[in-house]
């Protein structure tokens, strides 16, 4: 990805968690990144296409900082972001167990980039309740993450049958995304988030099976 | 409650499930509802007010489509909503469990009333992220949501403790919200979002124990 594509990408994400999609003005995203309107539009062609890309470019940064699309799963978007800074975090544990909980537990932490790409993603996904152009990119978006989380399902419970782990991924990434609105809002503390979903994760592994 | 203020606050609903909470303007509202805009400002008096009160309406007219609000639990509005119509569905079971199962799955119809409320409630919701004021509303709403589904898995599960069954009824809730926006962006089939969920209260009052 171009520093130009890049920077656009980045305001674009910042301007949507600060004034929701509907505030997404192109004039305003290309001050906000330092470029002509016309470049936007030469680089994303109109509104959709922006927010298409912006959309694949905050789940990039997702993986990035979960930790996620290290072996191969991952969102598959192929942008390059994943280009292994950002990854300040803790090693990559070895225990498929804790390497479920830390893909998972990272969505909540306390830190401005967090926050503003939960916002932007849950913005984007609330939005395209009134938007059908923005449901291919996030149904493949969404495709993407629930057989990400349901890989290391499968190497945490090796017996259990796919579509079992299939819907056990589809839940605790619908619980996820629905606790994020309520951490983000200010109705749930990040560490009762955090607690209610390891504690869903410990369910659905017990359900699953060892 | 007033004819005038249920319309106002009717209109309310559909404009927001059709525009979201940043395309509702009052004149727009005011002609939806068929009254003055200065009658909207002097039963609401501002726009806050109004989606704070559009927020319990729809809140209440959830409670009569889930059959909630029915023993004394509910959101405790007051606000006159639950009065009897409305409740076309199965008569209330006095099995426990199935209350519960019902209380919940009731949110997944394909009805447009069921459509628009989740909608309205989905995106007042996604916009309390940006907006503060509605937060205390959506507080109070969101606890007794979840005192609701409490009081429900406890009769399920007598013998749990009060600190456990809360937090199943915040999981629940929580992963109620995430499908539910899957399921009005046309990512998540309707009878997929109602397994998952039924699911989920399985393990949920497996973890708790009958």
């Amino acid at each position: 990805m171009t520093d130009r594509r890049r920077a656009i990408l980045t305001g674009a994400a910042r301007v949507i968690a600060r004034r929701g999609v509907r505030g997404l003005r192109v004039a305003d995203l290309a001050a906000e990144a330092g470029v002509s309107t016309a470049l936007v539009y030469y680089h994303f062609k109109d509104r959709p296409g922006i927010l298409r890309h912006a959309l694949a470019f905050i789940g990039d940064r997702a993986d990035r900082y979960t930790g996620a699309g290290e072996d191969g799963h991952g969102t598959g978007g192929g942008t390059g972001e994943r280009d292994g800074t950002g990854d300040g975090e803790a090693p990559r544990p070895s225990d498929p167990r804790r390497l479920l909980e830390r893909t998972l537990l990272l969505e909540f932490q306390d830190l401005p980039e967090v926050r503003e790409n939960s916002t932007a993603w849950g913005e984007l996904r609330a939005h395209s309740v009134f938007d059908p152009e923005l449901r291919d990119e996030l149904a493949s978006a969404g495709a993407a993450w629930v057989a990400e989380v349901a890989g290391h399902l499968a190497e945490v419970c090796p017996a259990a049958p796919d579509g079992a782990v299939t819907a056990a991924a589809e839940r605790l990434t619908a619980l996820l995304e629905g606790l994020s609105v309520r951490w983000l809002s200010g109705l749930l503390p990040l560490e009762h988030a955090r607690g209610l979903l390891r504690e869903s994760i410990a369910v659905e592994v017990g359900r699953l099976g060892l």
